[in-house]
């Protein structure tokens, strides 16, 4: 498992945003330096933060494979959570965590972050993952935030 | 100002996304393959995307420098446009756009993007944006979609 040398500080009033944004926006990049990016599902558990990658093609989108072979090719990440969608531009902000990014071996770790997963979005207990899903982990190295925080 | 080789073919419904959007987020990368991301406010013009990037760093968020940056390093950028924030999944959908950006160095072109961009945005025409703002180009070369379009 990856460890991050200094773990960033992070604000009370950011991790109450991590904590509750239902969506986030994840950056990749492949080895030519193209980047790649899609919303992803996630929960936040303090210290990193956990997406699962269901393993079954036709139900998922192409990207989760693609997210896939970047982070093997480069595992440095971005993910932004955000309030973008207010027309009264005084009340946006968001929150972008730039980090590394790997696959959970450990099985403990897997079926602790799927059950995180489950009780936060309830179209995951309905079946919308499976349990042999892989779980991303994003250790977050840099946390910067930017407006109505 | 760049010419994509084989501009991609894009369906009716996505060009309805992509004009119907308020938002898109914006990925760049560093000369290290470290990826950036960011909100962005942006017009479709059918062929190409703008985006103004204000000179006045009082107003702005510090991450406009970074994709600066970030794009003459990496002219390969990935802009994402989604609904996402709809908690019946079946809904979601998402349109990826992997592309070149540059910018806008011919007066005409900067200024008509300019009246674009204020002609959809109010908030542009009461002043958000400074008539010396840089705007950013966004040429696609490959356009993917995913869900609910």
């Amino acid at each position: 498992m990856f460890h991050a040398p200094n773990p960033p500080a992070i604000s009370t009033e950011i991790r109450a945003k991590l904590h509750g944004a239902r969506v986030a926006h994840l950056a990749t990049v492949n080895a030519n330096r193209e980047p790649h990016i899609v919303p992803i599902c996630f929960v936040y558990d303090g210290s990193v933060f956990y997406s699962a990658i269901d393993r079954k093609p036709k139900k998922v989108p192409p990207s989760h494979l693609t997210r896939l072979k970047n982070i093997t090719q480069t595992p440095q990440v971005a993910l932004l959570i955000d309030q973008y969608d207010d027309e009264d531009w005084t009340r946006l902000w968001y929150v972008l965590v730039r980090g590394q990014a790997e696959l959970v071996s450990a099985p403990a770790e897997r079926n602790r972050a799927l059950d995180q997963l489950r009780a936060k979005y309830s179209q995951y207990r309905s079946g919308m993952v499976s349990d042999d899903a892989l779980i991303l982990c994003i250790t977050p190295l840099r946390v910067t935030a930017w407006g109505s925080i």
